[in-house]
């Protein structure tokens, strides 16, 4: 029973069962070693999209001529499996996501992973748009892995109606996906926390997501010497567009060009505004606002009458307030890629800049009328899974994640399973998480013990379990004794 | 800031934003009420299968003449939502399987929803592999949001190879998907709590497994008048094959054929099985050993040396001395639909007999094989998260699904925000759950404590206020008192 063996190209491999019917003793057998080998490398290619591109449903095998299939035994690409170690690390995460979502009085709900594409069809040109996971179901309906979780909760928002009562204050956590060239390893899937209010038109609500974002930082161990959150408004980009008489309908398309900052040179940025229309002059003044990193410069070129400038005093004057304001500053070259963002936005980033955004967010108070409902203010965030872990990988704050259990109950004998069943039994009934450990030595019992973090160890021998007692060694102290097993708790 | 008002029939439409540019009123505003009436009818059914076959990406929205799409505010056909509420029940009964799983010692892992076609191709005519929601990516490859998790627990135990040591015990819970035909109003995906065990070749393993379901019940207030779990052992029909001197290789597909038995008539099951190539001798063994429903009646027929008998008196006598044998009983009509079991194999019922199986699961000794590994004996189960919740709602065992709030902080003066800012974000850091509310009269504020259960309404007033003190309302007792801001805790 220990490890079982096996060569390790065959652990990368999966063959597929044959179509044609099989011999009794193939069924129950497995394909020859040789056999797998002389065929491994084409096979463990199957799935890439050059070879199978042409291959029709279910007769991948036949493909190759050799009349067996073979499946990777990895996960498809870009996706990730959760082994017990890596779902523990999750596990602890999403629940570092939850309570903070609680202390913030939020709710959780959820949406289906797959949605109708017709929700994230929008033509601003954002990335996520054009790495959509779509395909047609058989029912020849456009559907789509989604791409980020905000439409499905405008979505809800509208069916709910009028049984819920604003402000509405949500959280979700769930898987979202995109389709991109797998060039440079990106992954296909990531999970996300949101966090979104509903029906609070003024900056408090960005006031308080931001409260929740430094919550999660401060309970991960992380400080405002790691991270910042920079912070500004899409109605500064607004208000240059005024100056120069820009037409409101390029407004998306702007900032959708501006976001890309940073990944495009300066030079690509001014050709792709200048391509929308813009004149040289506006396309420089838009570069010139962008790169303003103090408050009281953007007031002493917008005048402090536009609302760009009250949000953002406003929101700067509340983190005084919460107590976060060491985490936050103004930089008006945060414009975030999603079309639908009309005010506040945001973007937390490693101070060190060798990370992504750990996570961003908004105000998007005209995405329900796209939707051909009432418009409802809201603003929420998206904080991807993937980031944070790379960030507390680096700063060391990744806490122990070893499995724990309470006891094991092993029978030294075989004849005595039945008195350890029912030891077992009566400890998981009082709480206690019990591994009943069989057929294995004394000697793989205990180092099993010290893998698992097992509190205790209960023997159950004949001659103790003949005056119905059980042996208990404390693991931490090695304090050993008896006991009467109707005694154990 | 009260619940937003729209008609009802607008409730149930979203449109989609135009192609056509728009102009700058439009952008911001939404299409007027009556022209949303006016083509409600016709949009409501746009992604229906018959009007959207033929629509290519994109286009969904100008293949009605009108330039206006729209998408239903409801999750695509067979999917749901979780509002909160829903979202409630579903955490508390997911918290249900992980304490189970918990006190058996298992842990979890997670795999892709989406996963390769080609582990799940098995040619024994299975509902579940005739269902498969699959479809080719864009790289041509094709894939399938799992119908199942059993072939992705396989997979990850092929892959982690050598680095586990066995037995392992995982546990995963994760939604499942299925295409079928919406006639009878099923469902698309659902949820599944599955535990498995690799490496236990004794019904040990099964008897754990039971456990564990019989635990779960325990927990949600089930007993065994209210639910039975069938066992029998796939090694039953094997036996009687080899009665019949039946080709092996018939074997699977006899046991999804007999599997069908109470779908279909009797009548439908014989020529079933006689199209298979058995005599009507060997169908009249076959259908009369399934009748069979105590087990020294069995072991009378088949004889005691047979696998199938020792190994279900083995596991009966396990079930007394774990305490549960008042929850299980032979019925040798169990044979489950998966084509991969090869010995016991169980599911739950609600004994009133109104409802599907609760959960089923089974041996599957031959699985790793059949992907071109080496076997490891295996065993597990998987449980759907929707009829328990028919049987408990039935039962009236649902718990109370309310919302629960430690504070709300409210400042009766909109000058008073900041002191109010403060003091919620300090009662967080304290870890108390606290609902900031602004901009509402003191009479919602007492209904809304009310509404989401709050323990305490925390009230900032000027004249307090002033004196650095705050108003507390214990909402369970109204007693109220004035306190220091800076002592509440």
């Amino acid at each position: 029973m220990a490890a079982w063996s096996s060569s390790p190209s065959l652990r990368h491999l999966l063959l597929l069962r044959p179509r044609l019917p099989l011999s009794p003793t193939c069924l129950a057998g497995s394909f020859s070693r040789r056999h797998v080998h002389s065929h491994s490398h084409s096979r463990r290619r199957l799935f890439s999209s050059a070879s199978s591109s042409t291959l029709t449903h279910g007769d991948a095998a036949s493909a190759h001529g050799d009349g067996d299939g073979v499946v990777d035994v990895n996960p498809p690409r870009g996706t990730r499996d959760f082994p017990p170690e890596e779902m523990r690390l999750r596990t602890w995460l999403f629940d570092q996501f939850r309570e903070v979502s609680r202390l913030m009085a939020f709710e959780e709900v959820d949406f289906p992973v797959l949605e109708s594409e017709a929700l994230f069809i929008r033509k601003a040109g954002e990335e996520i748009t054009q790495q959509l996971y779509n395909f047609e179901d058989k029912g020849g309906r456009r559907v789509v892995l989604r791409p980020e979780i905000t439409p499905s909760l405008a979505r809800l928002v509208i069916k709910q109606g009028k049984s819920v009562s604003l402000p509405l204050k949500w959280f979700t956590i769930g898987q979202c996906w995109r389709y991109e060239r797998m060039t440079r390893g990106r992954r296909r899937e990531h999970y996300q926390w949101n966090m979104d209010i509903f029906g609070v038109p003024k900056v408090r609500a960005e006031a308080e997501l931001l409260q929740a974002i430094v919550l999660l930082f401060q309970r991960l161990g992380i400080t405002s010497s790691d991270v910042g959150i920079r912070v500004s408004s899409r109605k500064v980009l607004q208000a240059v567009l005024n100056v120069y008489s820009i037409p409101e309908h390029l407004f998306t398309e702007v900032c959708v060009i501006v976001d890309k900052l940073g990944k495009l040179t300066r030079e690509e940025i001014e050709k792709e505004l200048m391509s929308t229309g813009l004149s040289s002059e506006a396309v420089q003044g838009i570069i010139e606002v962008l790169s303003l990193k103090s408050l009281s410069k953007l007031e002493e070129v917008l005048g402090s009458g536009v609302e760009a400038v009250a949000d953002l005093k406003k929101l700067f004057s509340f983190a005084e307030q919460y107590g976060y304001a060491d985490w936050i500053c103004f930089d008006a070259s945060v414009v975030r890629g999603l079309a639908y963002y009309t005010g506040i936005v945001f973007e937390a980033f490693d101070i060190e800049g060798k990370l992504r955004a750990i996570c961003g967010g908004g105000r998007y108070d005209r995405l329900l009328s796209t939707f051909g409902s009432k418009d409802i203010p809201a603003c929420g965030f998206g904080f991807g899974d993937a980031v944070i872990v790379e960030l507390l990988k680096e700063k060391g704050l990744l806490p122990d994640m070893s499995r724990q259990i309470d006891d094991i109950v092993f029978p030294l004998d075989e004849e005595l399973e039945g008195p350890a069943s029912s030891i077992a039994s009566s400890l998981r009934k009082k709480g206690r998480a019990v591994d009943l450990v069989e057929d294995k030595r004394l000697k793989w019992v205990f180092k099993h013990a010290e893998r698992i973090n097992a509190s205790r160890l209960i023997l159950v021998g004949n001659s103790e379990w003949e005056r119905g007692m059980v042996r208990v060694k404390i693991l931490s102290t090695r304090e050993e004794f008896e006991i009467k097993a109707g005694e154990l708790e």
